[in-house]
């Protein structure tokens, strides 16, 4: 069928990897062809995620051993560094793949940022350039044409979906925003650390990277350059004992004369004809529950009890439009289909 | 469109209404036209249940109010007691529309057991004749021409589904059933309840209803029936501290000369060609995450310890194949579709 | 004993007042004489709160039934409005019996802004000169000689805590305190409401009272004291999916020429003899999970990525220091004994 | 003081050494003068459990640097193996040391059987005559005398606790029992396992060890003792998502004449005098929630539907009455004190 898409997803044992399966599999054009996870290599997928038995999928193998005769796209679940040299020799060789890559190799414009970031150097500069930043609503059109789509960080995108459009109106004070984040456990993906065991995690809130999140800088890059110059923001992640979900509570000044009214109108606006980012009525306090398992955008906008400030609560479920589920609609413009194909389930409540 | 189902949707505010609206709205043919929660007439589902806004629904209204004209089929998810009067006046009323319910109401060939185990008298035992019991695997040929098909309950589908082939085959000592079962909250409905509260029901596991819980009269009607005589079956349910999820534990002592192994198989063979019911290989565990928000069941048989006994592991989504989603299976038998219609989904996990 | 404080708690079967006599019952001091429920009157304890059989509990009363000879303190887990009524009715008839009040009724100075926060006439005006503010380590020395303490909220306790030094020492721009706050279910207390079922507060993080808690106008009350004049709070409440836990995230604008590493210092300072309040080191984060079930409070303090921007995390258990806990402390006081008498459990990890 | 007992912890990281300090200062006569752990050496407690900080103990150091001089009290909550041996050289060497082991190493009493449970020869063979097995309300006489006891297994102790009385009394069929467990994730240590992250073991229910796990010979030899003939049980443990709790449910065939309140009455009659053993009434059902960081035990006893059929119900805390409460109750008994000294604590619920 010629609209088939074939599709390997390489880091097919973590937890984004399996979830762009989960989803491409009630997709009506992609054929998953190879699924790559080098330590599980030779394995079914049943033994690494039996929720994905049943479905026919081909076993597992190592990127080395790929066919890459016929393959048409790559999602890249890898973990960062390890993306970047994969995609960097997979580019050269296969000039006829697309590649959208859910690691953080490729989010950042300045390398010297990537290697500050995450302390070590970038071993495919040269890639950056053709690299496309993934936040569907806001570079859809470069997207559609991009050969590499870096998709955004979970928390990024949360963010930056509730504060790119209110910095690019000047409806807030660009130098003075709070963001307040919380994430289930899962977006610390599948490896072995003792913070995210059951008993460690659960019963239990826990800040982390306060001050030093990684997603910091990477908020930062776009909302620079939405400001119109270089800014700072405050990010402070929690772990909540849940498995999926994610908010932003995002604390703002707002510009004089800007009401949370006008904010809220601004949004609104701004994605009245999303499909999947919705702007709720005044009153109506958005929460993870609501987008579970979907690729649902919420958004609500309170005014503060301090006059001349807003907050604004943003919520996604991190591993689907934080990350798969993202990579899928990114996916689905690159080979010029319509952006919710594949992406209509659902949230799963309760 | 010729094969459009136009569905209403009764008790659309509890859970297993929810669960098949949320499951349809994936379903190709179904189109919901009504949806009723009398305590929330006038509503839009959002308020109810904003994981269901935009989605195109209709707001809710009342069964009273209900414009029955054009409609083919009703999934009903009320009350028991409640559902049986409403059900006896539409059947009488609309004698074009096809009902599946999903309350006990039907699901007792003999009224004087429904009484003795609900505690109340049949209001509707005329329709008894005219309802097929929905365990969809083992009636499947009575459903397609039922008019009104009574789901079984979430434990007897999970138990029912493990122990019929058993029993049928004479391969276990039925008088000697001992099932060990366990559920997420789910099961219990939205009602508000002391035990149901998170801080009750979390960090916590309490068995309820020991050796009197409504599902047990359930199972040994079906039981009953295929082992040729009346049995009594041990029914232990666990309240577990997670939203969706069923299993159980069956502890069964073999016919003479029959092996653990024999029963796998004979298990085995009697769900091979069916889409949804998976017995899994010597070895493997089935477990609640395997199935999460899915139609999907695992079955696992493990010798026990004790020489002439086996312990059978069955495990479900209690709102889906233990609820909705058996219902809209039910629903495409009886309109002639692909079984497996709009619940191929696979599940949700992490 | 003279030693021995008969003390009735009213409102036991909430879960204030059963955190009360979990606390009480290890007391050296403390004996259980009274226990009113009045919905649940004649019954033993163990029917309401399992937990606490076999520790020779009286039987649940009323408050009218209640023998109130001997009596030396009354703890009291009412809900507002309730509280007060019955506060003033006892403390005009028994003069000589203390009032610890962990209800809101007593907690504001001004009775304007009680009627104006919780909606209704305060009926106990007169008690209100008599009531002292239990935060324990701010106002010890009123505590220790008063007849009525009302202790703060559970949300004002970790806020107050935190924050109370830094406004004093002029540390902090007053004007610009954002409190993110986050609670466990147990904060919402037993009563039954949908949003604490297990399954709807299960798996999900979801705000509530943005901007409109009824604990902002407690904190500012302090705040407002302790700056000199009047001030707002953002306060963005929060409810996690664990039982017991408190955490308010304080991102804070620090004043001129002072730095974060000051900020610690000058809280580390404050509490530097404090039994029960501990101020982490750099570097160290604060997590529920460290007071669970305990009187103990962290607070850490980080720089924000945003120049002259601190965040202070403050976490404690919201039944205990946020509630309970605090009130035998205050007892304590009032009774001339040594302050961590019956405190001094550990947290329970995991 | 001269009732001052020096305790050194052996594997002072895992939860059950863990819990045993936490239990122990509470406990008026324990001092903490050792703990041990290896891979932490030289740190403070709080590093590793920050819910330890505050309470005035000695930092980590290793077994081999540890001073032994006035130490009194080994409790060892080593893995097995490792624990074998370390007790073997300073058994030795420290003649007047006590020593209270949490592992499995001894608690068979046929080391053979032990080498095929756990796959490793038994290296202390020398000490299996002098250790006693820690069930304390079956074994109180010998632990009083012994210097080395080896407390039973979490799922040992709930699991005889409920039968061992109704074996002895012939109450039930010895060959037909059926013990199923479920459990917290805390039982499974603080290792770093896929099973046991948040993500995995969060929102499901997952059997494991189903007919091979290695406390079935533990409970198995003690039930023969009982039986006066060798016996096997079936043992089916589940995993629940909860930190702590550990419920069994017993399912029994009753010896002739006898019935389900016949068994009740044995084991209430068996442990009236008994502080932490709780037969509750009829009607009542024990949950995990009731004993939640506490020694106390629940046991319920009910009438099956199958006629000549019971089920008992037992549940304790995993870490304290399974292990580290249990460890003190007989280390109270090794040093003449009375046996709840430390252990009055009350669950705590919610």
């Amino acid at each position: 069928m010629s609209n088939t898409i074939n599709v390997a997803v390489l880091g097919a044992s973590g937890y984004t990897g399996a979830d762009a399966i989960r989803l491409g599999l009630a997709h009506p054009n992609v054929r998953f062809v190879a699924l790559t996870a080098n330590s599980h290599a030779g394995k079914p997928i049943a033994e690494v995620y039996p929720h994905l038995a049943h479905a026919g999928l081909p076993d597992l193998t190592t990127v080395e051993e790929t066919d890459w005769s016929g393959v048409d796209a790559v999602i890249a679940g890898l973990p960062h560094a390890t993306a970047q040299k994969i995609t960097r020799d997979l580019v050269d060789s296969h000039p006829d793949v697309k590649f959208v890559d859910m690691s953080a190799d490729f989010r950042f414009r300045d390398p010297a940022v990537y290697s500050a970031t995450y302390g070590i150097a970038h071993e495919a500069e040269s890639l950056q350039k053709d690299a496309v930043y993934g936040l569907t609503e806001h570079y859809r059109d470069a997207i559609r044409d991009a050969r590499l789509v870096a998709c955004p960080g979970c928390y990024p995108t949360a963010a930056l979906t509730a504060l790119l459009p209110a910095v690019s109106a000047k409806a807030i004070d660009a130098t003075d925003i709070i963001i307040d984040a919380k994430s289930g456990v899962s977006g610390a993906g599948r490896g072995l650390k003792l913070n995210t065991l059951f008993t460690e995690a659960g019963e239990g809130l826990s800040p982390y990277g306060v001050a030093s999140h990684r997603h910091a800088p990477e908020i930062e890059q776009e909302l620079s350059a939405a400001a119109g110059h270089p800014l700072l923001v405050n990010f402070t992640p929690h772990l909540v004992p849940m498995n999926r979900g994610e908010l932003c509570t995002c604390h703002l000044r707002l510009a004089d004369g800007v009401s949370a009214d006008d904010l809220r109108q601004i949004l609104a606006e701004r994605y009245s004809d999303e499909p999947f980012i919705h702007v709720v009525d005044k009153g109506v306090t958005p929460k993870t529950q609501n987008v579970r398992g979907s690729n649902h955008v919420e958004i609500g906008v309170f005014a503060d009890r301090i006059p001349g400030r807003a907050i604004v609560i943003v919520v996604l479920d991190n591993l689907v439009k934080g990350s798969a589920g993202q990579a899928l609609q990114n996916l689905n413009l690159m080979f010029g289909l319509d952006e919710t194909t594949g992406l209509k389930q659902l949230p799963l409540f309760p």
